[in-house]
Protein backbone atom coordinates (compact mmCIF):
# COMPACT_ATOMS: atom_id res chain seq x y z
CA UNK A 1 0.00 0.00 0.00
CA UNK A 2 1.82 3.24 -1.17
CA UNK A 3 -1.30 5.96 -0.54
CA UNK A 4 -0.40 9.38 0.60
CA UNK A 5 -2.56 9.91 3.29
CA UNK A 6 -4.30 13.15 1.58
CA UNK A 7 -5.65 10.84 -1.82
CA UNK A 8 -6.37 7.75 0.22
CA UNK A 9 -8.58 10.19 2.61
CA UNK A 10 -10.32 11.55 -0.26
CA UNK A 11 -10.47 7.73 -1.42
CA UNK A 12 -12.79 7.09 1.73
CA UNK A 13 -14.79 9.79 1.73
CA UNK A 14 -16.03 9.74 -1.69
CA UNK A 15 -16.26 5.86 -1.18
CA UNK A 16 -17.96 6.34 1.82
CA UNK A 17 -20.34 8.93 -0.21
CA UNK A 18 -20.67 6.05 -2.15
CA UNK A 19 -21.35 3.57 -0.54
CA UNK A 20 -23.55 4.90 2.28
CA UNK A 21 -26.06 6.86 -0.27
CA UNK A 22 -26.38 3.62 -1.92
CA UNK A 23 -28.37 0.51 -0.17
CA UNK A 24 -27.80 -1.48 -3.13
CA UNK A 25 -23.96 -0.98 -3.27
CA UNK A 26 -23.71 -0.84 -0.15
CA UNK A 27 -24.92 -4.63 0.20
CA UNK A 28 -22.90 -5.44 -2.81
CA UNK A 29 -19.64 -3.94 -0.88
CA UNK A 30 -20.76 -6.27 1.99
CA UNK A 31 -21.26 -9.13 -0.03
CA UNK A 32 -18.04 -8.93 -1.94
CA UNK A 33 -15.60 -8.14 1.25
CA UNK A 34 -16.31 -9.07 4.79
CA UNK A 35 -16.13 -5.69 6.58
CA UNK A 36 -15.00 -6.06 10.22
CA UNK A 37 -17.90 -6.43 12.56
CA UNK A 38 -17.43 -2.57 13.77
CA UNK A 39 -17.92 -1.53 10.04
CA UNK A 40 -21.27 -3.03 10.00
CA UNK A 41 -24.34 -1.59 9.63
CA UNK A 42 -26.55 -1.85 12.79
CA UNK A 43 -29.21 -4.31 11.38
CA UNK A 44 -32.34 -4.59 13.15
CA UNK A 45 -31.48 -8.28 13.90
CA UNK A 46 -28.42 -7.05 15.88
CA UNK A 47 -30.47 -4.54 17.48
CA UNK A 48 -33.03 -6.73 18.79
CA UNK A 49 -30.40 -9.45 19.55
CA UNK A 50 -28.29 -6.84 21.59
CA UNK A 51 -31.64 -6.47 23.42
CA UNK A 52 -32.00 -9.95 24.11
CA UNK A 53 -28.75 -10.38 25.37
CA UNK A 54 -29.08 -8.44 27.87
CA UNK A 55 -32.68 -9.62 28.91
CA UNK A 56 -31.17 -13.64 29.15
CA UNK A 57 -28.19 -11.45 31.14
CA UNK A 58 -30.12 -9.81 33.91
CA UNK A 59 -32.23 -12.60 33.66
CA UNK A 60 -35.18 -10.90 32.51
CA UNK A 61 -35.36 -13.51 30.24
CA UNK A 62 -36.33 -16.26 32.43
CA UNK A 63 -35.86 -19.74 31.16
CA UNK A 64 -34.73 -19.81 27.30
CA UNK A 65 -34.11 -23.08 25.62
CA UNK A 66 -31.53 -22.05 22.47
CA UNK A 67 -30.62 -18.74 21.07
CA UNK A 68 -32.90 -17.37 19.11
CA UNK A 69 -31.99 -18.52 15.39
CA UNK A 70 -31.73 -14.67 14.09
CA UNK A 71 -29.43 -14.10 16.81
CA UNK A 72 -26.70 -16.93 16.13
CA UNK A 73 -24.45 -14.80 13.79
CA UNK A 74 -24.68 -11.89 16.73
CA UNK A 75 -23.53 -14.55 19.00
CA UNK A 76 -20.82 -15.66 17.21
CA UNK A 77 -19.35 -12.33 16.56
CA UNK A 78 -19.87 -11.27 20.40
CA UNK A 79 -17.93 -13.85 21.49
CA UNK A 80 -15.26 -14.17 19.28
CA UNK A 81 -14.69 -10.62 18.70
CA UNK A 82 -13.42 -9.58 21.81
CA UNK A 83 -16.38 -7.95 23.60
CA UNK A 84 -17.13 -11.12 25.44
CA UNK A 85 -13.24 -11.07 26.80
CA UNK A 86 -13.89 -7.35 27.46
CA UNK A 87 -17.46 -8.15 29.48
CA UNK A 88 -15.80 -10.62 31.59
CA UNK A 89 -12.96 -8.73 31.94
CA UNK A 90 -14.66 -5.48 33.64
CA UNK A 91 -16.37 -8.48 35.78
CA UNK A 92 -13.07 -9.65 37.03
CA UNK A 93 -11.79 -6.51 37.61
CA UNK A 94 -14.96 -5.75 39.92
CA UNK A 95 -14.59 -8.88 41.52
CA UNK A 96 -11.19 -8.34 42.70
CA UNK A 97 -11.99 -4.92 43.71
CA UNK A 98 -14.36 -6.09 45.93
CA UNK A 99 -12.13 -9.20 47.42
CA UNK A 100 -9.81 -6.52 48.00
CA UNK A 101 -12.37 -5.08 50.74
CA UNK A 102 -13.13 -7.89 52.65
CA UNK A 103 -10.96 -8.59 55.86
CA UNK A 104 -10.34 -11.90 56.17
CA UNK A 105 -11.26 -13.30 59.05
CA UNK A 106 -8.20 -16.39 58.89
CA UNK A 107 -8.43 -19.86 59.83
CA UNK A 108 -9.18 -20.64 56.15
CA UNK A 109 -12.93 -19.86 56.55
CA UNK A 110 -13.13 -16.80 53.66
CA UNK A 111 -14.59 -18.43 50.89
CA UNK A 112 -15.16 -17.45 47.31
CA UNK A 113 -17.60 -20.30 45.32
CA UNK A 114 -17.00 -20.79 41.26
CA UNK A 115 -18.70 -22.83 38.89
CA UNK A 116 -16.72 -24.47 36.46
CA UNK A 117 -18.41 -24.82 32.90
CA UNK A 118 -18.62 -21.32 31.43
CA UNK A 119 -16.95 -19.50 34.54
CA UNK A 120 -13.90 -21.08 34.64
CA UNK A 121 -13.37 -23.46 31.67
CA UNK A 122 -14.59 -22.81 28.23
CA UNK A 123 -16.25 -24.74 26.41
CA UNK A 124 -16.65 -22.79 23.49
CA UNK A 125 -14.95 -24.84 21.14
CA UNK A 126 -17.57 -27.71 21.77
CA UNK A 127 -20.43 -24.84 21.19
CA UNK A 128 -18.78 -23.54 17.85
CA UNK A 129 -19.20 -26.65 16.44
CA UNK A 130 -22.77 -26.96 17.95
CA UNK A 131 -24.21 -22.78 16.21
CA UNK A 132 -23.36 -21.22 19.11
CA UNK A 133 -26.23 -22.40 21.39
CA UNK A 134 -28.51 -21.70 18.71
CA UNK A 135 -29.16 -26.04 18.40
CA UNK A 136 -30.69 -27.61 21.42
CA UNK A 137 -28.50 -29.12 24.22
CA UNK A 138 -27.85 -32.55 23.67
CA UNK A 139 -26.54 -34.12 27.04
CA UNK A 140 -24.79 -37.30 24.96
CA UNK A 141 -22.91 -35.08 22.87
CA UNK A 142 -22.06 -32.50 25.33
CA UNK A 143 -20.61 -35.44 27.70
CA UNK A 144 -18.55 -37.29 25.18
CA UNK A 145 -16.61 -33.38 24.91
CA UNK A 146 -16.20 -33.18 28.69
CA UNK A 147 -14.81 -35.81 29.09
CA UNK A 148 -12.06 -35.01 26.64
CA UNK A 149 -10.91 -32.76 28.86
CA UNK A 150 -9.59 -30.02 26.66
CA UNK A 151 -11.72 -27.01 27.84
CA UNK A 152 -9.40 -24.07 28.33
CA UNK A 153 -9.67 -21.45 31.38
CA UNK A 154 -10.89 -17.67 30.20
CA UNK A 155 -8.04 -15.09 30.77
CA UNK A 156 -10.26 -13.39 33.16
CA UNK A 157 -11.52 -16.24 35.41
CA UNK A 158 -7.23 -17.04 35.37
CA UNK A 159 -6.91 -13.38 36.64
CA UNK A 160 -9.58 -13.73 39.21
CA UNK A 161 -8.80 -17.20 40.42
CA UNK A 162 -5.01 -16.48 40.74
CA UNK A 163 -6.25 -12.31 42.38
CA UNK A 164 -8.45 -14.41 44.84
CA UNK A 165 -5.88 -17.09 45.79
CA UNK A 166 -3.26 -14.49 46.38
CA UNK A 167 -5.29 -12.49 48.70
CA UNK A 168 -6.27 -16.00 50.40
CA UNK A 169 -9.35 -16.26 49.67
CA UNK A 170 -10.52 -20.62 50.17
CA UNK A 171 -11.52 -21.74 47.00
CA UNK A 172 -14.67 -23.84 46.82
CA UNK A 173 -15.77 -24.85 42.97
CA UNK A 174 -19.51 -26.16 42.76
CA UNK A 175 -20.68 -28.10 39.44
CA UNK A 176 -23.68 -29.36 38.02
CA UNK A 177 -20.99 -31.97 36.80
CA UNK A 178 -21.34 -35.33 37.44
CA UNK A 179 -19.57 -37.04 40.01
CA UNK A 180 -17.94 -39.86 37.57
CA UNK A 181 -16.43 -36.63 35.85
CA UNK A 182 -14.32 -36.06 38.95
CA UNK A 183 -10.76 -36.77 37.71
CA UNK A 184 -10.80 -35.96 33.93
CA UNK A 185 -12.73 -32.18 35.44
CA UNK A 186 -10.04 -32.28 37.98
CA UNK A 187 -7.20 -32.68 35.49
CA UNK A 188 -8.52 -30.29 33.02
CA UNK A 189 -9.18 -27.57 35.65
CA UNK A 190 -4.95 -27.83 36.71
CA UNK A 191 -4.34 -27.99 32.63
CA UNK A 192 -6.10 -24.81 32.52
CA UNK A 193 -3.97 -23.14 35.10
CA UNK A 194 -6.49 -23.57 38.00
CA UNK A 195 -4.39 -24.86 41.22
CA UNK A 196 -4.92 -25.20 44.83
CA UNK A 197 -8.99 -25.14 45.47
CA UNK A 198 -10.30 -26.35 48.74
CA UNK A 199 -12.97 -28.45 47.28
CA UNK A 200 -14.65 -29.72 44.05
CA UNK A 201 -18.20 -30.33 44.29
CA UNK A 202 -19.83 -32.77 42.15
CA UNK A 203 -23.53 -34.02 41.64
CA UNK A 204 -24.00 -37.12 43.53
CA UNK A 205 -26.58 -39.91 43.29
CA UNK A 206 -28.28 -37.76 45.81
CA UNK A 207 -28.64 -34.81 43.66
CA UNK A 208 -29.77 -36.47 40.20
CA UNK A 209 -32.62 -34.46 39.11
CA UNK A 210 -32.76 -31.76 41.13
CA UNK A 211 -32.96 -28.07 39.41
CA UNK A 212 -29.29 -26.81 39.54
CA UNK A 213 -30.32 -23.41 42.00
CA UNK A 214 -31.26 -26.21 44.59
CA UNK A 215 -28.79 -28.04 43.97
CA UNK A 216 -26.23 -25.71 44.61
CA UNK A 217 -28.18 -23.93 47.47
CA UNK A 218 -27.74 -27.07 49.66
CA UNK A 219 -23.98 -27.33 48.65
CA UNK A 220 -23.36 -23.73 49.92
CA UNK A 221 -25.67 -24.59 52.79
CA UNK A 222 -23.20 -27.33 53.36
CA UNK A 223 -20.55 -25.29 53.19
CA UNK A 224 -22.04 -22.14 55.20
CA UNK A 225 -22.49 -25.11 58.26
CA UNK A 226 -18.81 -25.66 58.29
CA UNK A 227 -18.20 -22.40 59.46
CA UNK A 228 -17.06 -20.57 56.01
CA UNK A 229 -17.93 -17.27 55.14
CA UNK A 230 -18.80 -17.28 51.51
CA UNK A 231 -18.11 -13.70 50.46
CA UNK A 232 -18.10 -14.00 46.83
CA UNK A 233 -19.15 -16.00 44.13
CA UNK A 234 -18.86 -16.29 40.39
CA UNK A 235 -20.96 -18.43 37.86
CA UNK A 236 -22.38 -17.92 34.69
CA UNK A 237 -25.87 -19.03 34.98
CA UNK A 238 -28.41 -17.61 37.51
CA UNK A 239 -29.13 -21.10 38.63
CA UNK A 240 -25.17 -21.12 40.60
CA UNK A 241 -26.12 -17.05 42.21
CA UNK A 242 -29.69 -17.32 43.41
CA UNK A 243 -31.47 -19.49 45.98
CA UNK A 244 -30.02 -19.90 49.81
CA UNK A 245 -27.08 -19.43 51.14
CA UNK A 246 -25.89 -17.11 48.84
CA UNK A 247 -23.11 -15.51 48.63
CA UNK A 248 -22.23 -11.56 50.02
CA UNK A 249 -21.95 -10.51 46.38
CA UNK A 250 -22.68 -12.96 43.59
CA UNK A 251 -20.77 -12.05 40.12
CA UNK A 252 -22.71 -12.94 36.59
CA UNK A 253 -20.07 -14.47 34.31
CA UNK A 254 -21.60 -13.70 30.68
CA UNK A 255 -22.94 -16.73 28.75
CA UNK A 256 -25.27 -15.71 26.05
CA UNK A 257 -24.67 -19.61 24.49
CA UNK A 258 -27.49 -21.43 27.41
CA UNK A 259 -29.70 -21.41 30.15
CA UNK A 260 -29.45 -23.49 32.94
CA UNK A 261 -32.79 -24.09 35.29
CA UNK B 1 -22.25 11.63 -6.86
CA UNK B 2 -22.05 9.41 -10.59
CA UNK B 3 -19.88 6.92 -9.58
CA UNK B 4 -20.14 3.72 -11.60
CA UNK B 5 -20.82 0.59 -9.35
CA UNK B 6 -17.63 -0.79 -9.96
CA UNK B 7 -15.33 1.94 -9.35
CA UNK B 8 -17.08 3.30 -5.99
CA UNK B 9 -16.30 -0.41 -4.69
CA UNK B 10 -12.40 -0.57 -6.14
CA UNK B 11 -12.34 2.96 -4.17
CA UNK B 12 -13.91 1.76 -1.08
CA UNK B 13 -11.72 -1.37 -0.56
CA UNK B 14 -8.11 0.99 -1.36
CA UNK B 15 -9.49 3.45 0.97
CA UNK B 16 -10.78 0.76 3.43
CA UNK B 17 -7.15 -0.27 3.54
CA UNK B 18 -5.47 2.57 3.60
CA UNK B 19 -7.51 3.48 6.42
CA UNK B 20 -7.43 -0.03 8.58
CA UNK B 21 -3.84 -0.32 7.91
CA UNK B 22 -2.92 3.14 9.46
CA UNK B 23 -4.19 4.26 12.71
CA UNK B 24 -3.14 8.08 12.05
CA UNK B 25 -5.16 8.08 9.42
CA UNK B 26 -8.05 6.46 10.89
CA UNK B 27 -7.79 9.04 13.28
CA UNK B 28 -7.43 11.94 10.91
CA UNK B 29 -10.44 10.71 9.10
CA UNK B 30 -12.42 10.65 12.13
CA UNK B 31 -11.80 14.07 13.17
CA UNK B 32 -12.31 15.13 9.81
CA UNK B 33 -15.57 13.98 8.53
CA UNK B 34 -18.34 12.98 11.40
CA UNK B 35 -18.96 9.16 10.80
CA UNK B 36 -22.08 7.40 11.62
CA UNK B 37 -21.74 5.67 14.88
CA UNK B 38 -22.65 2.41 13.24
CA UNK B 39 -19.61 2.48 11.11
CA UNK B 40 -17.54 4.13 14.02
CA UNK B 41 -14.70 1.74 14.61
CA UNK B 42 -15.21 0.02 17.75
CA UNK B 43 -12.42 1.56 20.19
CA UNK B 44 -11.15 0.09 23.38
CA UNK B 45 -13.50 2.72 24.98
CA UNK B 46 -16.91 1.56 23.56
CA UNK B 47 -15.87 -1.77 24.35
CA UNK B 48 -15.03 -0.93 28.01
CA UNK B 49 -18.03 1.34 28.46
CA UNK B 50 -20.27 -1.94 26.95
CA UNK B 51 -18.49 -4.39 29.58
CA UNK B 52 -18.94 -1.68 32.08
CA UNK B 53 -22.62 -1.02 31.22
CA UNK B 54 -23.43 -5.05 31.71
CA UNK B 55 -21.63 -4.83 34.67
CA UNK B 56 -23.65 -2.02 35.96
CA UNK B 57 -27.11 -3.80 34.30
CA UNK B 58 -26.12 -7.29 35.99
CA UNK B 59 -25.69 -5.66 39.42
CA UNK B 60 -21.76 -6.51 39.05
CA UNK B 61 -20.80 -3.36 39.51
CA UNK B 62 -22.11 -3.04 42.99
CA UNK B 63 -22.34 0.61 44.21
CA UNK B 64 -21.51 3.24 41.88
CA UNK B 65 -21.85 6.90 42.34
CA UNK B 66 -21.34 8.32 38.49
CA UNK B 67 -20.73 7.24 34.80
CA UNK B 68 -17.34 6.86 34.59
CA UNK B 69 -16.12 9.91 32.68
CA UNK B 70 -14.63 8.19 29.44
CA UNK B 71 -18.47 6.23 28.84
CA UNK B 72 -20.61 9.83 28.88
CA UNK B 73 -20.54 9.85 25.18
CA UNK B 74 -21.09 6.64 25.17
CA UNK B 75 -24.42 6.72 27.13
CA UNK B 76 -25.58 9.58 25.69
CA UNK B 77 -25.29 7.13 21.92
CA UNK B 78 -26.90 4.18 23.66
CA UNK B 79 -29.71 5.92 25.17
CA UNK B 80 -30.78 8.42 22.11
CA UNK B 81 -29.33 5.98 19.64
CA UNK B 82 -32.24 3.94 20.05
CA UNK B 83 -30.36 0.99 21.22
CA UNK B 84 -32.12 1.30 24.92
CA UNK B 85 -35.39 1.87 24.14
CA UNK B 86 -35.13 -1.69 22.02
CA UNK B 87 -33.80 -3.09 25.20
CA UNK B 88 -36.55 -1.89 27.08
CA UNK B 89 -38.96 -3.09 24.19
CA UNK B 90 -37.40 -6.45 23.91
CA UNK B 91 -38.29 -6.53 27.81
CA UNK B 92 -41.17 -5.23 28.29
CA UNK B 93 -42.22 -8.37 25.32
CA UNK B 94 -40.92 -10.92 27.92
CA UNK B 95 -42.88 -9.21 30.68
CA UNK B 96 -45.69 -9.28 28.98
CA UNK B 97 -45.30 -13.02 27.84
CA UNK B 98 -45.06 -13.64 31.33
CA UNK B 99 -48.22 -12.03 32.49
CA UNK B 100 -50.15 -13.77 29.71
CA UNK B 101 -48.94 -17.31 31.65
CA UNK B 102 -50.56 -15.94 34.94
CA UNK B 103 -53.90 -17.50 35.68
CA UNK B 104 -55.60 -14.47 37.76
CA UNK B 105 -56.98 -15.51 41.06
CA UNK B 106 -59.13 -12.51 40.85
CA UNK B 107 -60.62 -10.29 43.56
CA UNK B 108 -58.40 -7.66 42.05
CA UNK B 109 -55.68 -9.63 44.48
CA UNK B 110 -53.02 -10.38 41.08
CA UNK B 111 -50.96 -7.65 42.16
CA UNK B 112 -47.72 -6.00 39.54
CA UNK B 113 -45.32 -3.44 41.12
CA UNK B 114 -43.78 -0.99 39.21
CA UNK B 115 -41.22 1.76 40.13
CA UNK B 116 -41.70 5.19 38.65
CA UNK B 117 -38.34 7.17 38.13
CA UNK B 118 -37.07 5.59 35.05
CA UNK B 119 -39.38 2.80 34.84
CA UNK B 120 -42.52 4.56 33.81
CA UNK B 121 -41.65 8.17 33.59
CA UNK B 122 -38.20 9.38 31.65
CA UNK B 123 -36.23 11.85 33.63
CA UNK B 124 -33.82 12.10 30.53
CA UNK B 125 -34.12 15.51 29.99
CA UNK B 126 -32.43 16.56 33.36
CA UNK B 127 -29.95 13.97 33.05
CA UNK B 128 -29.31 15.45 29.45
CA UNK B 129 -28.51 18.83 31.12
CA UNK B 130 -26.27 16.91 33.78
CA UNK B 131 -23.87 14.77 31.64
CA UNK B 132 -25.99 11.72 31.06
CA UNK B 133 -25.14 10.44 34.80
CA UNK B 134 -21.54 11.63 34.93
CA UNK B 135 -22.41 14.40 37.22
CA UNK B 136 -22.97 13.45 40.72
CA UNK B 137 -26.71 13.50 41.62
CA UNK B 138 -27.93 16.84 42.90
CA UNK B 139 -31.01 16.30 45.42
CA UNK B 140 -32.23 19.89 45.00
CA UNK B 141 -31.68 20.60 41.19
CA UNK B 142 -33.32 16.95 40.76
CA UNK B 143 -36.25 18.05 42.93
CA UNK B 144 -37.00 21.36 40.76
CA UNK B 145 -37.20 18.90 37.77
CA UNK B 146 -39.45 16.56 39.15
CA UNK B 147 -41.95 18.92 40.37
CA UNK B 148 -42.22 20.28 36.62
CA UNK B 149 -44.52 17.42 36.61
CA UNK B 150 -42.96 17.17 32.47
CA UNK B 151 -41.53 13.76 32.44
CA UNK B 152 -42.98 11.85 29.60
CA UNK B 153 -43.53 8.14 29.74
CA UNK B 154 -41.38 5.45 28.15
CA UNK B 155 -43.11 4.04 24.96
CA UNK B 156 -41.99 0.18 25.93
CA UNK B 157 -43.58 0.97 30.06
CA UNK B 158 -46.77 2.73 28.46
CA UNK B 159 -47.02 -1.08 26.21
CA UNK B 160 -46.38 -3.09 29.21
CA UNK B 161 -48.72 -1.42 31.71
CA UNK B 162 -51.75 -0.96 29.28
CA UNK B 163 -51.05 -4.58 28.34
CA UNK B 164 -51.31 -5.61 32.29
CA UNK B 165 -54.18 -3.60 33.04
CA UNK B 166 -55.95 -5.26 30.39
CA UNK B 167 -55.09 -8.34 31.31
CA UNK B 168 -56.59 -7.80 34.67
CA UNK B 169 -53.80 -6.94 37.18
CA UNK B 170 -53.77 -4.68 39.79
CA UNK B 171 -51.36 -1.99 39.70
CA UNK B 172 -49.34 -0.83 42.65
CA UNK B 173 -46.64 2.09 42.67
CA UNK B 174 -43.72 2.21 44.35
CA UNK B 175 -41.41 5.03 44.23
CA UNK B 176 -38.83 6.82 46.58
CA UNK B 177 -40.07 10.00 45.62
CA UNK B 178 -41.36 11.78 48.68
CA UNK B 179 -44.94 11.93 50.18
CA UNK B 180 -44.78 15.96 49.42
CA UNK B 181 -44.85 14.98 45.52
CA UNK B 182 -47.98 13.02 45.56
CA UNK B 183 -49.74 15.17 43.12
CA UNK B 184 -47.46 16.29 40.73
CA UNK B 185 -46.16 12.72 40.66
CA UNK B 186 -49.82 11.58 39.80
CA UNK B 187 -50.60 14.51 37.51
CA UNK B 188 -47.30 13.67 35.14
CA UNK B 189 -48.06 10.00 35.15
CA UNK B 190 -51.74 10.72 33.70
CA UNK B 191 -50.52 13.50 31.82
CA UNK B 192 -47.77 10.76 30.53
CA UNK B 193 -50.68 7.99 29.71
CA UNK B 194 -50.76 6.07 32.66
CA UNK B 195 -54.35 5.17 34.91
CA UNK B 196 -56.08 3.47 37.08
CA UNK B 197 -54.03 2.29 39.51
CA UNK B 198 -54.78 1.08 42.60
CA UNK B 199 -52.22 2.75 44.53
CA UNK B 200 -49.30 5.15 44.58
CA UNK B 201 -46.62 4.83 47.61
CA UNK B 202 -44.45 7.35 48.51
CA UNK B 203 -41.54 7.93 51.21
CA UNK B 204 -43.04 9.35 54.27
CA UNK B 205 -41.82 10.70 57.29
CA UNK B 206 -41.04 7.28 58.96
CA UNK B 207 -39.01 6.11 55.41
CA UNK B 208 -36.79 9.04 55.18
CA UNK B 209 -32.95 8.03 55.25
CA UNK B 210 -33.99 4.56 54.48
CA UNK B 211 -31.85 2.56 52.07
CA UNK B 212 -34.47 2.28 48.98
CA UNK B 213 -34.31 -1.83 48.66
CA UNK B 214 -35.28 -1.41 52.92
CA UNK B 215 -38.24 0.79 52.19
CA UNK B 216 -39.40 -0.98 49.10
CA UNK B 217 -39.59 -4.23 50.58
CA UNK B 218 -41.12 -2.90 53.82
CA UNK B 219 -43.99 -1.28 51.24
CA UNK B 220 -44.45 -4.80 49.73
CA UNK B 221 -44.64 -6.38 52.69
CA UNK B 222 -47.42 -4.69 53.88
CA UNK B 223 -48.99 -4.85 50.37
CA UNK B 224 -48.78 -9.22 50.76
CA UNK B 225 -49.75 -8.75 54.16
CA UNK B 226 -53.17 -7.17 52.95
CA UNK B 227 -53.50 -10.43 50.81
CA UNK B 228 -52.10 -9.76 47.41
CA UNK B 229 -49.44 -12.00 45.42
CA UNK B 230 -47.14 -9.62 43.65
CA UNK B 231 -46.74 -11.70 40.44
CA UNK B 232 -44.06 -9.23 38.77
CA UNK B 233 -42.41 -5.60 39.16
CA UNK B 234 -40.45 -3.28 37.15
CA UNK B 235 -37.91 -1.60 37.85
CA UNK B 236 -34.58 0.34 36.84
CA UNK B 237 -32.54 -0.45 39.81
CA UNK B 238 -31.96 -3.74 41.85
CA UNK B 239 -32.89 -1.97 45.14
CA UNK B 240 -36.22 -2.45 43.30
CA UNK B 241 -36.42 -5.83 43.09
CA UNK B 242 -34.27 -7.33 45.84
CA UNK B 243 -34.62 -7.61 49.34
CA UNK B 244 -37.84 -9.46 51.31
CA UNK B 245 -41.39 -9.83 49.89
CA UNK B 246 -40.23 -9.72 46.08
CA UNK B 247 -42.59 -10.52 42.89
CA UNK B 248 -42.64 -13.94 41.53
CA UNK B 249 -40.46 -12.33 38.42
CA UNK B 250 -38.65 -8.88 38.86
CA UNK B 251 -38.11 -7.41 35.57
CA UNK B 252 -34.65 -4.96 35.69
CA UNK B 253 -35.65 -1.78 33.43
CA UNK B 254 -32.29 -0.75 31.78
CA UNK B 255 -30.64 2.48 33.09
CA UNK B 256 -27.46 3.32 32.94
CA UNK B 257 -27.21 6.89 34.39
CA UNK B 258 -27.22 6.29 38.02
CA UNK B 259 -27.57 3.80 40.73
CA UNK B 260 -29.54 4.20 43.85
CA UNK B 261 -28.43 1.37 46.81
Amino acid sequence: MTFSRSSSISFFILALFGVLINPAISSRVSSFIKLPSSVESRSSDVSYCEGWRLAAETNNAGTWRVVPSQCENYVKNYINGGQFDKDYDVLASYAIAYAKTINLAGKDKDAWVFDVDETLLSNLEYYKAHGYGSEPYDNTLFNEWVVKGNAPGFDASLRLYKALKKLGFTIILLTGRDESQRSITEKNLRDAGYFGWNRLLLRGHEDQGKAAAQYKSEQRAKVVKEGYTIHGSAGDQWSDLQGFAVATRSFKVPNPMYYIA
